[in-house]
């Protein structure tokens, strides 16, 4: 959201007194991520949480409780229908939204954010389809309106310092990177509709938080859903678009057991999900061909017990960053 | 070689006194590698080389004095010419063959080998080609006489303590594996044609050992040129060709600038060597795709600074090994 300060940088270049004007910022999704961004935002001074927005009422109260205990003012509220956000987009007194909602929602509210004029957060993945990435582009081109990914692992502090190595040729001309998401989501993927995490094996209508709509992916796609944790950092470190790009890749997905298996373990063989067919591939791995000449390998392993690991690497000329980056759970 | 030692197992389950018949063995190729396995056998009571092969007249000498420092009587003597082993493998006094010489005389001396009726260990990678793969399994076929590829990599003690952990089932049902040779072969490929490894920037007729004939692949094949240190333990694990069969693969290639690199470092940037163009990328990404639906990314990095490392996985619906197994120089 740093875009969003541009706004103030006349009045710092002409040296006059910086009179903090707060940013006003809207929230659409005040789900389990969605107030986790909140509780950040009520700790500065300088950002007014506006308008908040979420279909589910329990989530209201409990985004606005936080936002009374922190002393501000009650913010309007959004959420009697699926649309309402675009109720949110219209007001005067929002600069800005954050966007934390399912997956499918995201391209769509960012071009309507865009289109509104207010700087849109989107969270990750951020687009789900080929066409969706041309949307985000080609919206941001059009109406001028900054959107931002809100890629959180290229803010960690090991990314950081191996993209500072990076910067500082450390490392010489780069020739191969590894990332990816390996973590173990069965506990996210289901729970029992009371807690979000670790029991039972519901998700869908019966599931609460990320098992409501987040599980459904691993239903019906066999694919790599999750690639930013990974190729987000890489991408800053070999610049692409600055000069490199992604020009080709290959997929490949193993066989799907892991969600299958959890479920005839937690829940039994009779419960009705043991019956269910899972496409998606307990781990699949893409390789990534740059313009540079370099590769990436990107892997997608979230469905079989394991340690959390993003299994970075940076590589090239001079040496290479260790395999072993330590873990830091997101 | 074990499989030679068949024809004496009737002796032993008849109850009989176990009378040693010495197993004759002919060595083709005695360069360094070739002397290694030379003094291994020379450890053996129940091995005796009976004949050795070399065109270079400086590695027949070497060999000879260890088998006369080893108190044993002069073998035979091969390698007037190229074909010189075709002599050898006549030999009465031969039963097997140790075969390590360069790669593109490994099929064709084991096919003869097979066809002379004599069993062979064969050094990796064993074959160039698809249609030498199948030369060695007709050959294999038509003759009936063993052939061993002698992949070392297979009986190191952490890959039989991982694959013992396998065969009990410790990983549950296998679904990913990872594997490869990532091992800086700057200091082997290039010598100054007096001392192996580490010095010089020399290689062909300029250079010895592995540097004569090794860098040349390097300089004329885009490829993973060496897959049989990762992929062999992985194979066994996972029942290749008992049960199991590899059915496609992809493979990226990054741009190859590692040993232009060293080459200018070491030979400066007038050396001849620095003009040539090295086709082989640094780092060989290839992932292969199994009928059991499991996934196998095969690494080949050999042209850059780096640790050695095989990279080795093993991931199953149970948990997976380490990813750090212990470094041990091959």
């Amino acid at each position: 959201m740093a875009a969003t300060g541009a706004a103030l940088w006349p009045q710092i270049s002409m040296g006059m007194n910086f009179q903090a004007q707060k940013l006003r910022v809207g929230m659409i999704g005040v789900g389990l991520r969605g107030t986790n961004h909140l509780s950040n935002l009520l700790m500065r001074d300088d950002v007014l949480v506006t308008a908040i927005c979420d279909i589910d009422q329990a989530r209201i109260k409990i985004a606005l409780d936080m936002i009374s205990e922190n002393g501000d003012a009650k913010p309007q509220v959004f959420g009697k229908d699926d649309l309402d956000y675009r109720n949110l987009l219209e007001l005067k007194e929002v600069d800005a939204v954050i966007i934390a909602t399912p997956w499918l929602w995201h391209t769509r509210m960012a071009k309507d954010a865009m289109q509104a004029g207010k700087y849109a957060g989107l969270e990750v993945s951020a687009a789900n389809t080929m066409e969706e990435c041309w949307d985000l582009v080609n919206t941001h081109e059009r109406t001028g309106t900054h959107m931002m990914i809100l890629e959180n692992v290229n803010y960690r502090r090991d990314i950081l310092a191996v993209l500072n190595m990076v910067r500082q040729n450390i490392f010489g001309e780069l020739v191969h990177f590894r990332c990816g998401y390996q973590h173990d989501l069965r506990g996210v993927k289901f729970n029992d509709g009371k807690e979000p995490y670790g029991k039972g094996v519901e998700f869908g209508e019966k599931g609460i938080s990320e098992a409501r709509w987040r599980t459904q992916h691993s239903l019906l796609r066999n694919a790599d859903v999750y690639p930013t944790h990974g190729v987000g950092p890489i991408a800053a470190m070999c610049d692409i678009n600055r000069g490199n790009r992604f020009v080709s890749l290959t997929s490949h997905a193993t066989k799907g057991i892991g969600l299958h298996n959890y479920i005839v373990a937690k829940g039994g063989e009779d419960h009705p999900n043991a019956k269910l067919k899972w496409k998606q591939g307990d781990v699949i791995t893409t390789t990534i061909d740059t313009s540079n000449g370099e590769t990436i390998i990107v892997t997608h392993d979230c469905n079989l017990p394991r340690p959390y690991s993003l299994g970075f690497r940076v590589q090239g000329a001079n040496g290479l960053s260790g395999s072993g980056w330590q873990p830091y759970l997101y």
